[in-house]
Parts: structure tokens; C-alpha cells; sequence
């Protein structure tokens, strides 16, 4: 059972999951095939699957509850006020996306094809889990490496389908609505044009996609992977453009990799919610590696501090 | 030079410091007490003093300007629109609060007497940088440990000069004037009622103070510390609630210690602007221990997670 917490001062809400303190640690020294929950063998360490994908040698994906998740199929969410604070039940899924069969794979080293099925997957479960009720944001991300966040080696992506639209993705959409209303134009199909004539920032082009570093970011070498068709919503894109966007990640990753080594990151996917009318959104993928820090200055002010320029961090990726 | 650029987006800054990629990294094995530049016989090694406390031993405390700032004495602001894009010069004031002559001693360790000088110091140097041009808000925090963010072992404190309020002191500022509006009462003043009734937050009381684990945590064993006494302006406290806070400070420390050991934090004051007149506000500081992760849900989302209730770490910390 997972709780919400609304700050009384800030109204911003936590999700507060302590079965997560249970989840296993298995890095460096501690990873261990055996006990891998997401290695061939182990399927019965994790629930019953919600999407599977199969070749001739077994199965290539699977989709499977997060047996530790952040939030839960709840009884039925109720606001509660608590003396002067608030409270409600987080509900939700919590579902992980084990993309490869491999132990010792990352995403970015299984091929242009598996790159994509894992997209295409995730892609299948936002339809679905949006679909459910009380469910209004469903967010896709993928924490790699120990400073990224994991906590299992085991290549993997996540799914988190949450009965509130984070403020994230509220912010993002509100700064669109505010520049389509006075443009009456996309912000991202603009920052694309802008990007191409700067060029500078740019890292990779194929037909679907720009990869450019962030003009302020809030990492160092923060990277985003923008679609060239105008679409807010992830569940309405094309299987070409998926694969197209697994080739620009499979060689930014090979670029940065040159520069950061076997660098942790994050990825993340941003999308207007499932079947919404906020056409004035435009979805890309973010990736953060996770080599910059951010301390107490950034947690006092939420102001970021980067000692590198994107323009700097571009020239180094393209090397 | 740094610069300020906003995302055009989320409206949101960033602050690029190239100058900072440069600065000595020593820790663990890398920390050399010889090329401390903190360190008494090293004073050569930093820009000359702007605060410092002698006793009959030499310097206990010296307040010095960052070699390697965020934001530095600049030109004049300037906004400059390149494209579509914002940026404006990064001017302010970085300083370094050098804690102590001992290389080996965390703040915790000092004894509330140079704890409480510590705070001192402070308070002056937030007074009179707060009054040179162009600076809207004076920033004070520590990052202690390689993951609170710290470049040097030797224990010190940060004050940087902005030209701006950051987005976070304004959103307490928001939220405490709306609450101000309703009830025509501090939310934090009644916030220190609230948790005196519940009690199961509280980690340590004294004569100014409540410490307390935060009801909303955005990190595990995350903690405030409250005056008593209502105040919005640092500037305006005083020496005998610093001195009680230096108490409370100390002894928190050494209970968390006792359960997290040698522990990575960073410590944050919130207060309202110098002099300004938002007397809905109320100073307060932060103690941030840095043993959770903020992945990729956080930076996706904003919305964190985490796996420990407030009033079971308070719990654990008190013994």
C-alpha cells in the first residue's frame, strides 16, 4: 500500500512506498545471475506477465507488475485530512519492462530491431494501463547504473501509471499551451527549425528524429530526442517512427559512450496523456546521464547549476 | 563568467559556470591535507577573506570568495534573445564559509559554541551581500559528503548572491502567503503546533527549536528545523536562537549518526528576502541526508518517491 502526501506549504505531492525498502541490490560485486529475478530460469521470482514476446529460443520481453512498486492497485483512493495535512491512497500500476533475455546487454547494445520491439511494447501497456480507471498519466522511464538509480543490473524499463499528472508534465504542457496561444505554433516543432539552423547542439538526424543537447539544462550532457511529425500523443505513433527513433538511440549512446564510458543515465518519455486533445504537446524522449550531481544548491533553490556548456558537451559527442 | 538561460519550455533557469569544471576534486583517497586549500598555511591558495574570526591560535573561521563560482561579479546584466532562446549573464557573489582550521572535523563535531559562529558569520555575510546591486536573494547551504555534492573534504558552507528569488523560495513563499490569506496565521507556526500535538515526527525540542522529520519528504530522513519564535528575515535573528539552533543541530547529527553512520547531507536555509517585507514567511533550515536516489521518476515526474514514512525515520533516529 502506497500513500500520497500533499506538502502543506508547496502542495506538492510525494508518493510514500515502504515495501520498496524491501526490493533486492544487486550491483557490482553484489550482481548475481543466479538470484537475477529477470534472467532466463528465474521467471517464477516475478509476477505473471502482462505482455510477452517470443522467438524461436524462448521469450525476447517481458512485461511483468513491479513486485516492489511505487504505487498500487488500491481500494478505492480517499482524500484524507489528517489535522492540517492531506493524504490519499496511491494508486496505480507498477510495471517492469525486462527488455532482454541477456544478463549483460544494455538497451543501447541489443540491435536497432530489440531497441524498438521495447518501445513498441511500452507503447502496447500506456494504451492499456491509461485505459484503466482512475489512471491519468502513465509514465515510461528507464534508471541504468548505480548512480542512475537502479537497483537490479538487469537491463529494464519502467512503467508507472498514476492517478495524477505529475507536475512535470503539467509545466511542459502548460508552457506549450502558452506558446501555441500566442504562435498558434508547436514550441518543440519551433525548437527543432531553431536547432537545425544552430546547429551546434545537434548530435544526431535521422529521417524521424533530431538528437541535440539542451539548451538549459539541468545535467550535464542532457540530451533530447525529438520527432520530427508533430504528434503529443505517444500511443498514436507509428511503428517507423519508433524505429527510427531506436536507431538515433542506439548511435547518441554509442557517441556518448566514446566520451563517458559505460556511462549511468536515465531515459525518459514524455507524452500527452493517452487519447487527450492537447495537440499543442509534441513527445520526445529525454536522456540524462547521471555524471553531474545535483546538491545543496540545487535542492535549496530548484535552480540547477551545470558547469558545462550543451554546445561543448555536443562538439564532445560528436567527437 | 557564468550565464543564466531559461528553458523555453518551462520558463525555468539554469545557471552554466564553465569555470567550475576546473575546480580540485579531493576525497577518500584523492583528499591531501598538504594541498587543502583549506588548510592554515594554505590560506595563499584562496582570494582574500571578506569575513574572519580569530581566537589567540590563529583564524577559527574564514569567509572567502568562491575560485570557482556559479555566479560572479559580471558586467551588466544584460538579456540577450538568440533565437528564440534567453540568456542572461549569471551575476552575483559566491563565497566559501571555511567552518574550521581542521581539516578532520565535521560542522557537527565543532561544539555549539563554533557552530553557532558559523551561523553568525553567516547572517553577516547574508546582510551585506544582500545589499550590493542587482542581488534579489542570498542562498546558504552545505554540502558535506561525496553524494551531498561536496568537491573538498574540509568541512565548509556556501553563500551565493543571486540576481534573482529562486523558483523554490517562491513557491514557499506562495504557498505561505495563500495560507496567510485564508487564516491570516503563519502555516508554519501552525505547523510547529501541529507537530508538537502528533509528536511521532518530532526528533529533538529545545528552548527555540523543533527539529522534525518532514511530513511530505521528497528524501528519505529528511528534516526541519523550526524556530520557535516567528521571524521571516535571517538577517533579523537572534544570536541566542542561533546558538539554540547550533544545539539542536548538534545534537541531531549525533543521532543520526548513530543509525546512518557517517552520513552524506546537505544542510539549507530558507528564509525571505533580506529586509523584505513578507512577514507571512518564517525562516527555517533543512537537514537533507543523501541516502536516497532521486532516478528517473523524479526527473521525469517531479513527484518523488520514497520508501520510508517520516514517522518511522524519526522513530529510528530517536532510538
Amino acid at each position: 500500500m502506497s500513500q500520497l502526501r500533499k506538502d502543506v506549504i508547496t502542495g506538492e505531492w510525494v508518493i510514500i512506498a515502504q515495501e520498496r525498502e524491501g526490493r533486492p541490490y544487486q550491483f557490482g560485486e553484489k550482481d548475481n545471475i543466479d538470484e537475477c529475478p529477470f534472467c532466463p530460469g528465474n521467471e517464477h521470482m516475478t509476477p505473471g506477465e502482462t505482455l510477452r514476446i517470443n522467438d524461436k529460443n524462448g521469450w525476447q520481453l517481458r512485461v511483468v507488475p513491479n513486485k516492489f512498486p511505487a504505487v498500487c492497485e488500491n481500494n478505492d483512493s480517499v482524500d484524507d485530512q489528517i489535522f492540517f495535512y492531506t493524504i490519499c491512497e496511491g494508486t496505480g500500476r507498477h510495471e517492469i519492462v525486462i527488455e532482454t533475455p541477456l544478463h549483460n546487454k544494455g538497451l543501447h547494445e541489443l540491435g536497432q530491431q530489440k531497441i524498438s520491439d521495447v518501445f513498441i511494447a511500452c507503447r502496447k501497456r500506456f494504451q492499456e494501463l491509461s485505459q484503466l480507471e482512475g489512471i491519468e498519466y502513465v509514465q515510461i522511464f528507464k534508471n541504468c547504473g548505480k548512480n542512475g538509480g537502479a537497483s537490479l543490473a538487469h537491463s529494464h524499463s519502467q512503467i508507472v501509471a498514476l492517478s495524477f499528472v505529475p507536475r512535470r508534465i503539467q509545466k511542459e504542457m502548460r508552457g506549450a499551451k502558452k506558446y501555441y496561444d500566442r504562435k498558434q505554433k508547436c514550441v518543440f516543432c519551433d525548437l527543432i527549425k531553431e536547432e537545425i539552423v544552430f546547429e551546434k547542439r545537434i548530435i544526431f538526424q535521422n529521417e524521424h528524429f533530431i538528437v541535440a543537447t539542451v539548451f538549459a539544462p539541468k545535467f550535464a550532457y542532457e540530451t533530447i530526442f525529438l520527432p520530427k511529425i508533430h504528434e503529443h500523443d505517444f500511443s498514436k505513433v507509428d511503428d517507423k517512427v519508433i524505429y527510427s527513433f531506436a536507431e538515433a538511440f542506439e548511435k547518441t549512446m554509442a557517441m556518448m559512450t566514446k566520451v563517458l564510458g559505460d556511462f549511468p543515465y536515465n531515459l525518459i518519455l514524455h507524452t500527452a496523456p493517452y487519447n487527450s486533445e492537447e495537440n499543442y504537446y509534441h513527445w520526445h524522449v529525454e536522456l540524462v546521464p547521471r555524471v553531474s550531481y545535483h546538491a545543496g544548491f540545487e535542492i535549496a533553490t530548484e535552480a540547477c547549476v551545470n558547469s558545462m556548456f550543451p554546445e561543448e558537451a555536443a562538439r564532445r559527442i560528436r567527437g
